[in-house]
């Protein structure tokens, strides 16, 4: 009996495993074309860039504080979405400036609207990380579009949905020996390694293409490939990590549910935050 | 008896009032040289502002989350002292990239040493805050060293040493009409006013012994000095407050005990850490 129901429920999860990745994959060739077109102009990556950090950081602010004053969420969003704006337009060169004076007005708005000495330090947590975590480092997209061109932009963001697809398929039918983090327990070393084997697969194909097809001058070679594709598989992995802990505490499974199979726009972007200021460092000293 | 217990209380507390206010003007007059002599060099004020980041982010996490664990508050106090060092020796023009780093790091740490979901985001906004609201903010004292000079950035630090002082001295004799903030609630109009005023006749004596007696060139004109001293009031007001709101959730008086009278070193430069930003702003703008 107790074979006969396990088998059961295997089968049955195995089924809605598949549902899941079916969707999952669904979902991303839907949504993917519309980002990808986004990297057309400098103005449309500036907007693409703000638009994910205002879904995100909604989704975010909507897990975390929203149930305190779901106004307090909404006006956070938008002072965090006005970095990618501003810093993209207008402050490309005075960046920390702007930084600290967004900082600032999110701490006064705290300070006027949150009379509450329990919950106000659980609002500056959320509106810093949110700043910081989301809105900065997603900013560095910008000056990887402005200074490395279009092709090396879209590289840098398919690199961690190249990762995440190959560290899920690795995981998923070999993934034995796990990483063993208290947050993300799922994590395998084969996941891991095999998604940083798929990512440099994945780099090679994606220059070639670009070099023959598309007649761009990407000139990545294998030393920076490789040294790509383990930044990628180590710091997508801390990224997704941290976001998990954060999921826990609030005791949530995704942090929105904007695409079905892959959660919310955070729980798809978690490890690319990470991923892009690593990225536009190594190409300024290796590129 | 009831208005002479009133009258021997009152006695009282002006009593420890006084010796309160003789304590913090002995102690400003022994470390004032000190601080005071940092400014000869670009290297020593480099030192000067990591020294106090390094101290105040060590009382910070003392208050926060020492508690949890003391060696995580040791470490991070390094952690988030690495900015002014780095950025002042090193990475001037990469200062984004610096501090997006400085931050993963930190997270990285948190991931590693803190396996318990309920305190994970105390852990979060402790660190974040520290680095950016302490760290990152008082690091642009050494732009302001850099581009306009020693005297220029004394100026910046002592201008909130002179609106704590007369905003302290105009608020104890005639303070009437309280600001009505919820987590600083002894702050008054009439000291306010009596700050900005007496802060806008220091810029003016500076000034006048800066160019005078040191023979330096400032010229701080009378628009930028009325500016400087409004923008001083309404920052250091702010930023006292924010400190004042994170000490009452942790339901403490003050962050340490460095200097008699005053408290900590973060109830020190506690409205210093907003002001900074703003001049160095002010100063790219009209100087």
């Amino acid at each position: 009996m107790v074979s006969m129901s396990d088998n059961k429920k295997n089968d049955k999860s195995e089924n809605s495993l598949r549902k899941e990745t079916i969707q999952r994959v669904i979902s991303a060739l839907i949504v993917a074309p519309f980002v990808v077109f986004c990297f057309v102009s400098y103005s449309s990556l500036v907007g693409l860039v703000a638009t994910i950090v205002m879904i995100s950081t909604g989704e975010f602010f909507f897990t975390t504080i929203k149930r305190h004053d779901p106004w307090l969420s909404i006006v956070y969003t938008a002072i965090v979405t006005t970095y990618p704006v501003l810093y993209g337009m207008a402050f490309r060169n005075n960046s920390t400036e702007l930084l600290a004076v967004i900082f600032m007005i999110g701490i006064v708005f705290a300070l006027s609207k949150v009379k509450n000495r329990e919950i106000i330090t659980e609002v500056y947590f959320s509106y810093t990380v949110a700043l910081i975590y989301i809105s900065f480092l997603l900013s560095f997209f910008i000056p990887i579009y402005d200074i490395y061109g279009g092709a090396v932009a879209l590289l840098t963001l398919t690199l961690s949905w190249a990762y995440d697809s190959f560290a899920y398929a690795f995981g998923m039918t070999l993934g034995k020996h796990k990483f063993g983090s208290y947050y993300s327990p799922n994590k395998s070393w084969e996941g891991f390694f095999g998604g940083i084997f798929g990512t440099f697969i994945y780099i090679l194909i994606y220059q070639y293409v670009a070099n023959t097809v598309f007649k761009k001058n990407l000139h990545i070679d294998l030393f920076l490939a490789i040294l790509i594709s383990v930044v990628t598989g180590v710091f997508d992995s801390f990224g997704d990590i941290f976001e998990s802990s954060i999921k826990r505490h609030y005791n949530v499974k995704h942090m929105g549910n904007l695409m079905p199979g892959h959660g919310g726009m955070l729980d798809r972007i978690d490890g690319l935050l990470f991923i892009t200021p690593v990225i536009y460092i190594l190409l300024g000293l290796f590129y």
